[in-house]
C-alpha cells in the first residue's frame, strides 16, 4: 500500500541522511521499520499495576498553544503527576520532565496524549517501579 | 514537503489504529514524531554530540552509603547535571530523576556509573535532543 | 573561636526556649545559624554579588496568557534560571518554584517581573548563598 | 546576662564585618537584634490551615551524615513533601528546595528540623497559599 505523508523539508532531509547511514535501500523500508518499532512499544500491556516513572518532553514554547495544551492535560491528571521539572534549554527549546505515579494504563494514556500534542518535538515514557515489590 | 512511502497494507492499517489511539490529528504528524524519535536514538551514538535527557533512579535510601555514593558521582559531574528531582515514594523508596545535558558519551558513562551503584534497584537513561538541530 | 556576648536575661531565656523548640543541639549552633542567615540577607544588597535562591509563584493557569508570559520571561533569562519545579496543586492552581543563580541585582529584577505578571496571585523571592563564601 | 558562644573563626570574622557595615556599636547589640528577629519569625502562628510552600536548604554534602539526616527527616514526612529539587552548585555545595503542602504547623516543624540539622548552612521556609481561597 502506498500513501503519502507531509513533513517539514528539514526533517525529510535528516531522515534521508539517517536512512543512508543505516544502510536502508530506500525510505519506505526505513519508515516501515520505524512504524513497526512504535507498534511493538504501543502494544505493550499497561494494566492496573501501580508504577512510578517519568514522561520526558521536548518542545518549542514559542509554538502556539503547546504550553497551554500541555498544562491543561497535566492538570486534568494532577493526581498522578507528582511534579514537573522544567529546564529552559535555550531561548526556544524546553525540556520538561514529569514525575508520575499511578496505574500503568492511566500513565500510558497521559504520556500518549502529551507526546501527540502539536508542538511537542520528542517525548518518551520511562517506566520504573514504585519499589514496593521490587527486591533490592 | 510531501513524499510517498509504500508499506504493506496490514502495517498501514495498524498504523492508522495507533494514530487514532494516540490521539494524533493525522497520520503525517504521527509519522513525523516517529522519524524524530528515531533521529534522537540514532544521533546519540555519536559520542561528541550534545544531547539532553534524564537519568531515572529507584533506590532504597536506607541502604548504607547509596545516597552518599550517588551524590558524590553527581557532584563530580555537576557541569552536565542541570538539576535533580527527588520524590519520596514511601518510607524507604526514592525516585530520583536527573535532568542532564552534555556530550552523549559523557552522559552514558555517568548513567552507567549511577545505575551500577550498590543499592540502586532500577535505573534508566532516557535520551532526548537539546532541540537545536531537531526540526519541528 | 569562642566569644561572649551580653544580652538581657529575658532575651537569653526566650533564645534558649527557641533553641530547644527548633531542635538544636546547643545555643552556639543556633546562634551560628542566625549569623549566617543575617549574612545572607546582608550580602544580597550588593547587586554584583552572586547568589543562589528560589522564586516561588502561585498562579491560576487558566488565566489567559499568564503561563506564556511567565515562560517568556524565564527563557529571556535562561542563563540564571537553573530549573523550574512545577506542582499542579489542583485543577487550576499552580505552584512554580524557580531555582536561580546569578548576580543579586539581576535575580531581584527577574523576581519583580515574574511576581508583577498579570495572573500571578502570590510570589516571593527567597535568597540564599551559593555557599562559596558562607562559612559552615 | 552574659554568655559565650563558639563559632568558626571565619564566621566570626564575617560577623564583625557586617556589624561594622551596619553601624552597630558592638557585637552584642547586633546579635541581640538577630535573636529578636528570629524570635519574631519563630513566634508567628502556624495553625491547622493547609498551606503550600517551599523549604530552601543550603548545605555541604561532604559534611558527615548531613544528607542521610535530611533524607531521613524528609521520608518521615513524605506525605507533605511533594518533591525535592536538588541543584549541585559546585563540588561541595548543594541547594535543595522542597515543595511542601500540608498543615502550616506541621510544615513549620519540618522546616525547623531540617534547618537545625548539623551541616545545613542556611535554610528558609517560604509560605504561600494552596490558592484555593486566595482570590486572583
Amino acid at each position: 500500500m502506498r500513501f503519502s505523508i507531509s513533513v517539514p523539508a528539514s526533517l525529510a532531509k535528516q531522515l534521508d541522511q539517517m536512512v543512508a547511514q543505516k544502510g536502508y535501500d530506500n525510505r519506505s523500508l526505513a519508515v516501515a521499520d520505524m512504524i513497526r518499532a512504535h507498534l511493538v512499544e504501543h502494544q505493550q500491556q499497561f494494566g492496573d499495576k501501580e508504577i512510578a516513572g517519568t514522561i520526558t518532553l521536548l518542545y518549542d514554547h514559542h509554538k502556539q498553544h503547546v504550553q497551554a495544551a500541555l498544562t491543561d492535560i497535566q492538570h486534568d491528571h494532577h493526581e498522578v503527576i507528582v511534579a514537573t521539572l522544567h529546564v529552559h534549554l535555550d531561548h526556544q527549546n524546553c525540556l520538561e520532565v514529569l514525575a508520575v505515579r499511578g496505574k500503568a494504563a492511566v500513565i500510558k494514556r497521559i504520556a500518549d496524549e502529551l507526546i501527540a500534542a502539536k508542538g511537542v518535538k520528542h517525548g518518551k515514557l520511562t517506566v520504573t517501579s514504585t519499589g514496593k515489590d521490587l527486591p533490592t
